[in-house]
């Protein structure tokens, strides 16, 4: 039974009159709260603490808010280095504000988030080729609706494939330490009815070595020009793991992720997050994110179409 | 500081008149208490529920509980069979409860503790030698004086090395999805006053990328005559992970650990535990072990030395 009504792209992020709106991803999938975002400060501030995360997400609500100030005439240049500076390794959180700033108005924040949620249909049409009839799937973090406004990138290729028939099931890596997978990815396959069974990260690797594993799917934070990409910290593992059990790993990521300003992963900045996120007890290292070198992507997905090595060469401009 | 007193073998597991006494490894680091182990069922609940776990250490309680219903008169044979299914990965629950049958006194179980904390000792004393000056050794889930009835296997080796100034900092990989690297392990070295950090599982690749990882230190559940190595969940993506990174992956286990009777990997039976201990709320699959494979082991040090590839002609008799 599809019943798309909890992912629709308005319940997600919308703007209304005074306020953004987006559904408090902390909370779920315990609660479905909604949370208001009256200030640039409020926003920002559910940027930081992951209450909307998502490259594509955090930049549609970064560009709501920023048509929000742009509405109430408050001061536009703050609006932007506030918001731009609220989390380091999304390009998009840059880009949609880019693009805000261009043309001011409300009309053009929710037409950014339309096209982005077009992108994800236009890159689950192309991705959902890869796979093969009964596959099983691995995706790790969430790469759904929530994480881009609506449809998804990693999980739209998932539900375009399912559609068609070609998933037996899917295996969510629960993605510590803030378990986007087993809270959130998993939260939506079974609004969708898409069948599926959470994994320890660490889990992964075998059932790769069982035959368990078709192919990899993940989203993106940014890609480089030459295709390194930085996605959740355990996405590098899934390419190492993967190359050695010769399972296809795909990204699959909307061109506002693609930053061809940067050459290599190198110059990608990676959010460190606090160490209790991990342990409140322990001391602890908590690097939110990690590079995947070109070199371990088997094919990155655009809502342009599949794009094989070389990347520098084959990602849309 | 070093205060071995909470990490001593006795207060680890012991026998007294009429139970055995374990110290409750579920309830740590938050709560210290100690269970009192009254009858051969409530025993082998313990080592199910992992109230006491680690190969060795499991092996011991066993032996302890089988001496006890000895002393009591209780039926022998029923007390075997409950106790060498309460789990079946570990080798060592056999092993040590064969010891106690040949001679069923709690002289026999004493004495066959002191002799895997011996063993312990001297596997440190031949492993520390494997760490460079300045290492960063990266272990997983807990081969500590927990698991082992005192002192430990992998952390053993770690300790000797800390001792003699070679460590800089260990890596505690969390460990999900029990955490036992973060609760055991960190606690143990929190006791012990050597530098560590906890880090998500899914973290290790990209800390091994960036060339923070000298050397991986694991325990082990069970090894087959070829080195084929059953440990925790987990162990197999780091081994995977270690060599693509060309990062050396030592198993620390005494002889007791060694099942020459099992040829490879594929003979060894690995435990599936409930998915609840994923998540409560969504269906999960929950393998408790994972087998790496001897081609990317480095070395498995015992109490009789360092042994190399072929493992079946190197491991010990």
């Amino acid at each position: 039974m599809i019943s798309t009504e909890a992912l629709a792209p308005e319940r997600i992020v919308r703007l209304e009159e005074d306020a953004v709106v987006i559904l408090d991803q902390r909370r779920l999938p315990d609660d479905e709260v909604e949370l208001r975002l009256q200030t640039v400060e409020q926003a920002a501030e559910a940027i930081r603490t992951l209450a909307v995360r998502g490259a594509p997400a955090i930049g549609i609500t970064a560009a709501y808010a920023y048509a929000r100030a742009a509405r109430q005439g408050e001061d536009l240049d703050a609006a932007y280095a506030t918001l731009v500076a609220a989390r380091p390794t999304a390009v998009n959180l840059r880009w949609a504000l880019d693009a805000v700033r261009l043309e001011p108005s409300a009309e053009r924040a929710q037409r950014l988030h339309a096209e982005e949620v077009d992108r994800c249909h236009r890159m689950a049409e192309h991705g959902a080729g890869l796979l093969a009839p009964r596959s099983r799937p691995l995706t790790h973090c969430n790469a759904g609706a929530l994480a881009t406004g609506g449809y998804g990138t990693a999980l739209g290729v998932i539900r375009a494939a399912w559609k068609r028939g070609f998933v037996e099931s899917v295996w969510v890596g629960e993605t510590r330490p803030l378990l986007q997978g087993a809270r959130l990815t998993a939260w939506e396959l079974e609004q969708l009815g898409i069948a599926h069974a959470v994994i320890a990260d660490s889990a992964a690797a075998s059932l790769m070595a069982r035959g368990e594993v078709d192919c990899v799917l993940v989203g993106a934070d940014r890609i480089a020009a030459n295709g390194d990409t930085a996605n959740k910290i355990g996405t590098y593992a899934l390419a190492v793991l993967a190359r050695h059990h010769s399972i296809p790993l795909y990204v699959v990521a909307p061109t506002s992720t693609v930053d061809r300003e940067t050459p290599t992963g190198a110059g990608i900045p990676l959010e460190q997050r606090d160490g209790a996120e991990v342990t409140a007890r322990f001391s602890a290292r908590n690097p939110a994110f990690d590079i995947t070198p070109a070199e371990l992507v088997t094919a990155i997905v655009t809502e342009e179409g599949v794009h094989a090595s070389p990347y520098e060469r084959s990602l849309p401009r």
